[in-house]
């Protein structure tokens, strides 16, 4: 109810002032707000409309047959769906009721897409500190892709060899927003927040041992980051990083 | 002994003084508070009759055989029993000494139910966040009706979709206390806190990932939480939700 | 908005379509819910109609002129109000503007009560582990008694004199609802617990040193607690203890 | 070094090509990168150039001399410096020499703004919980301001009240980007997440007490929201998220 | 009435029995417990009695006023106290009411001590890692010699320079029990523990910066020691060090 | 060497001297203090000697084959050896060498026994709050019997059915020390402690979920018992309140 | 870029000056760094000529597939390279691409060692506290093995048996640096640190249990160590430590 | 007595077999090893000869008393002292003692120094991310240079303008050893280490705010640096940087 804007109520309201619609009719609208409650999960057919992204679902947690069935019931709205923390027994049993979906292994991706977003001229960087992180950058990558952004991948460019960043500069910097996805001491964000006049959006990973705390320190180096510019996500979170950086690259 | 009333000790020391008890005999009843001592576990059969409530068995820890053992004993008693945190393992071996156990798997709870209790006309509302918090919400949802309450249950409502609650709000506003289940940050617990005007129960889930840290994240955020009338408990601790509910629902 | 019940939308719509309201009357009412905008703070003169409890005003990180303000505004809309976190300077930029005002120094509480709340038959405990916590007890105390309760106190009954607390027991059981405050290892929450079937809202302090660190082992203790029937609640929150306990004592 | 571009460095190897620079004054190019050493203190004169941004000086751990000093230069290169986190000494210090600065005194910010930025159509909205958060909002809003951008301010709209937060939906839906300033439990980040489909920075306060840990509850809690579009800054960095949504409002 | 042993319960049943008590004269026993109720604080009279040990007064967040108005009800029992955390403005209040009290300043310790306890012939050796700690040391030092026990100091003997250590390691070597201080890495407990065969009882300091925190350090340290033996109070925490040893070094 | 008395170096001083001892000699005694060096273990064989204890091998991260071939070792030299946290795996291992072992499957305990230590009239009471927290009391128990004290157990008497704990006080208190065992909030150790005048060694289990953080909440509250008279040693630590019971009641 | 030197610059500015390098070609050997990408790693061919290492491969989160491509692309390069965190599984695929390599199973290090470093007549002391530390100290020892240096091993002479390590000092005080490897409480660091003149490289390690906490309370204590000249590495990081001794051990 | 070497023991057997020193003189010299006992410290005439580096007086926790008494020692056994976390009060007392000390205000450094330490050719590289690092940097520079060592310093050269680093670094590569300080990310450690082939101590600050966390944050960044080569010391460490830094640039 609280999404309907001013309009939309003031529609209503007029419908129901010309007797269009009945006081009970309207009650109704106000009321069953359209989603399909299943009970374990309610889903939220206008969420694309409104938003322009397509549904989102959180998969760890989930069943593989509570996750087939969200799935079943979106093919029916003809709406496109992003499954996320997917392995691989989920997408086998979202195949069986949804044969369309699209699997991404190292990104734990499912896709459902029945209709293509339009993409904008201007791209996302995703730039790695190191090999281990790019499980959380291709989650973030493939995220931006399915919402319709291209992205350039910059892999392993830590700070430990920093040169291999520096001849990446110049492509880096014509793009609309960079994602960096770093673990250990997530040093990354800080040194691309100082070369670059664009807004940075930090991951931090888990990808490390002993006083990583499965990423704490990373989240906080880049929490502290002295470079301005850079904003942060959840640890491991290559979603959220592709998600904030799909509405930034798409502003108009 | 503690828990005998002035009433209790009283009555013994007339006991003793009419020679209906002799000062050996009321030592005795001082000393042998009635529970049955099994060792490992001490039985208190007398809960019941004290508080109201059935004997309630934690079972994390404990061995398939221990719990069996303790149903064993429950039985010949004729007590209800509720054991929490049961794995499909025990149940197996409860059912074989106590075939009349019914068992939840997604609450993980077993009961024994030899005497129904009454049920009061108020309800108990149980909301989720999302719909990785169901099993701790069933947890609290089965305790509290075990104990003998009507139960609402208004699942996968979280904030990032609040008008999912909202339409559900009449009925919450029904119920005499709510019971909020939520992890990752938690927010439910606030939003709900703010809506109503009844006592709120937050059970923060360690669902999430990152720095949701198990669930400190949804707890601190809780606690700290901006809406009066909202106590929190441990984390997960679904059954503590759903006693401490049913405690404030069947007051007269 | 949300907080108008579907009743009250419901006749609001009628009152569109019987004509009683224009439709850009109606879009006002639902636009302007009635609070006053002071800029840096909005009052909600709603408040105590909908919930039966006075505005609350948490004063700590306010400036006494702004507290000042608030008060100034609520004195003439003739609602009850309570401000938390009260310190002396803020009482007296008060009692300028608003002489009716009751300061509790030791709760820091600021009262300007104009309407007196019904008091239920039933009273609550407020019991502490020690007098340091004895501030912060006061908080509960005074706040479940502006709010209309009866208090019984008892004060400095912590678990190394266990039988201070023993010989109370018989009045604490009486209670509806029992607040139990305590700093350093928190025992007294589960001691109490163990001993009553009452709701017990168990409140940390931070009392204590070292390994206390500033409230948290008596946290954590408290949320830990194997004594079913504890909810928790902030560390040092007195107040929303006592509005907790007044939402299940004035339960009908 | 780094900061040059690729066209730079052409340049500047067509200029020793052609003869135009010797290689000893390309070698002094590259080394004596344009900033002054104050000893204490760096300063960056192409950095306004650079970035379209004026120097920032973070003053916390500055004395006052250290500061005019800095700010005695910036006057002769004619540039726009921010300074925060500065204290009214700092600025009586910062005064003397440098007579055009203006002190936002609850912002803590200081601004010597000789070039005006030209102000994009878009704006910037900078939402706070409470009142207790204000200051941290003001920093951002500030900032925001200086950066060029047009901002609307809406304070004290936390989700204890969120009926406060609605009505402002349509105005806050026409921003580009949204600052949300709380402490406590930090739920508005989710909340306003969940209403809008624009890029929200979350700025947790270190307004509370006990639990609230100095802004960590906010903090982890505006992290693992489930909202997506939310990323996060440090706890108070009311700078940085001014910084980062200016530039996103900024973007063509 | 917990405290009431088994023989003292036996003989009061008794003289109910023989009718040298009433039944409502031994409830009144059993109900008045012997303690002085000052409504912010209850005074144990029987504790001494019981013990052993004088009644202890924790000061720290007790008003001056309070603490003075304990010792004066103390004066008039005749029995011991020691007050611990008392500053010298506590001194000053408690000297008027009660001008027997001797003070320890730099142990923070003030005693009224109208029976002189039995002194063992063994002694209690406390050592110290460095200066710093000296003060925690003391406390344990006068509280154990409050107790009754022989001390033997030995400050600032810490692994830096563990030749300090071992030239009085045969003079500790004859004490029963040795208490422990150290802040920063608290090694010093375990070398202590792993060069003698008597019970070391470690004691934290918060002595320390950085990731010294507060003394948790040192007490993560004493409580991984490698060397058997070794127990650990809270942080600063000499006043239990020295009541534990002094528990210790008075058996018999 | 450093354990070397005054008395043996004056000993051996004097033999060089006498020229009973030529001084190379004397260089190779305090050179080559009597252990074997296993490449992997020293192993200590005057431990015994000097401590009358047996040696400690902690077994956690040692192969079965290291452990095996340290008892093999221990054998020929007729000691006693006690090892800790050994799996059944190290168990079978260690058998083939050494024939005379006994297993404590759930005190997790190997012993060899070679020469019975005698036992002291006074006992050592080990006490636990739950049945989850029996093996780290068995480990605590078995530690004490094969040091050679008299062990009284009472298991499963926590706060939350403090009755149970009651009627065994009088046989508590006749111990000479007590061993506390809980997890969760780890009431109990400040319950005891405030009913006895024994010392108290308190070790907290990593019992418990949430909130419980693998034992931390009850460490820290042992740590920060309101009771005198209780130090704590490292969560799970059994064998360590063990040992240190034993130092005590042995004690003469 | 960075990491040419400027003398690098200088030439490679002469040589576009003399006409022998292309403005084109200059820009070139700046943008092509000599190194290798294979998409999801970089090898950078140079780093052993730069610093006098071999390249050094992380494999932890790697899967064996990547790092056997790894090996297989330097094997071509006749570069030096270590594998560390090399579990069995990586060593079975890398030898088969390259049969050279060798494997330390307990330091979980893979070498390909194509030019043996030169051996400085230093030596490094490694040094642990107990048994289970070996695998880190290992890590260690093969690690500065591998880069050249001598290594004089000294395991199990933590401080609970403090004369094990004394006997060794004189050899111990013969090498040009030190590291420490211990877990539980580290205060074997400390314990070195004041014995010796000579830097000390503290190794904390996750052994322990409980409070030990990963190897947070071994870190702690080294990082706040009381003796003078004892730095630290990351929690287990034996290669970290193994480095940096080599870097110490062959300066000149 | 450790620390007396081999030989010296010797030396000291020697004495006794000749008839030089009776078995009583050899014990005394064993047992009155040079310090000289102040009660509250103990100061180590030899450590000077043995380490070749001054006294060391960690002021912190000190009194202005102790501190002067316990220069006034040292001046008449004409050794060279060095105060850390001196405050003016310290220095004013210690002046009055010992006028020839010199203090550095922002490095908070006392230094008496009867003997000047030769100085090697190599030098010691101090940098900073930012200003308000300094003092920490001074400690590190002040205490390297009093100990005999060139020192270049290059303040404010962090990450976010990576170019001020990067043209000192033909001056930082000549150093034997590079120091570097900074607060919140503290990802310089990281860039410097990535950067050089020279051992590089890092020390984490307390500068920054918020998930700074009083430099937790830099410290943990600098444990887990990717760059290998550096290892750290205690936050705000500046001496333990400095004296471990000599101790290397000093090695022959």
């Amino acid at each position: 109810m609280i999404n309907m804007t001013g309009k939309e109520i003031e529609k209503l309201l007029k419908a129901v002032k010309n007797g269009t619609k009945s006081v009970e009719e309207a009650l109704e609208v106000l009321r069953t707000f359209p989603y399909t409650d299943l009970g374990f999960a309610r889903i939220d057919h206008h969420r694309e409309l409104r938003t322009g992204y397509p549904e989102i679902v959180y998969c760890a947690g989930k069943s593989a047959r509570q996750v087939a069935e969200i799935f079943r019931v979106m093919i029916q709205k003809e709406n496109n769906v992003i499954g996320t923390r997917v392995t691989p027994e989920i997408y086998e049993a979202v195949r069986k009721v949804s044969p369309g979906v699209v699997y991404y292994p190292e990104a734990r991706i499912l896709s459902l897409q029945n209709k293509k977003p339009e993409t904008p001229r201007t791209k996302i960087a995703v730039i790695t500190a190191g090999t281990s992180d790019i499980p959380v950058a291709e989650e973030a990558a493939v995220t931006s892709e399915l919402l319709g952004n291209g992205v350039i991948r910059i892999y392993d460019a830590g700070v430990a060899g920093i040169h291999r960043l520096v001849d990446k500069l110049p492509e880096i910097r014509k793009c609309k927003v960079i994602i960096v996805v770093a673990g250990m001491e997530g040093a990354l964000a800080s040194v691309v927040g100082g070369l670059v006049d664009i807004p940075v959006i930090a991951v931090p990973t888990s990808v490390g041992y002993g006083a990583s705390f499965g990423g704490i320190s990373a989240l906080l180096a880049m929490l502290t980051s002295c470079s301005a510019g850079v904003t942060v996500v959840n640890i491991d979170n290559g979603f959220g990083a592709g998600f904030s950086a799909s509405m930034i690259n798409r502003m108009k």
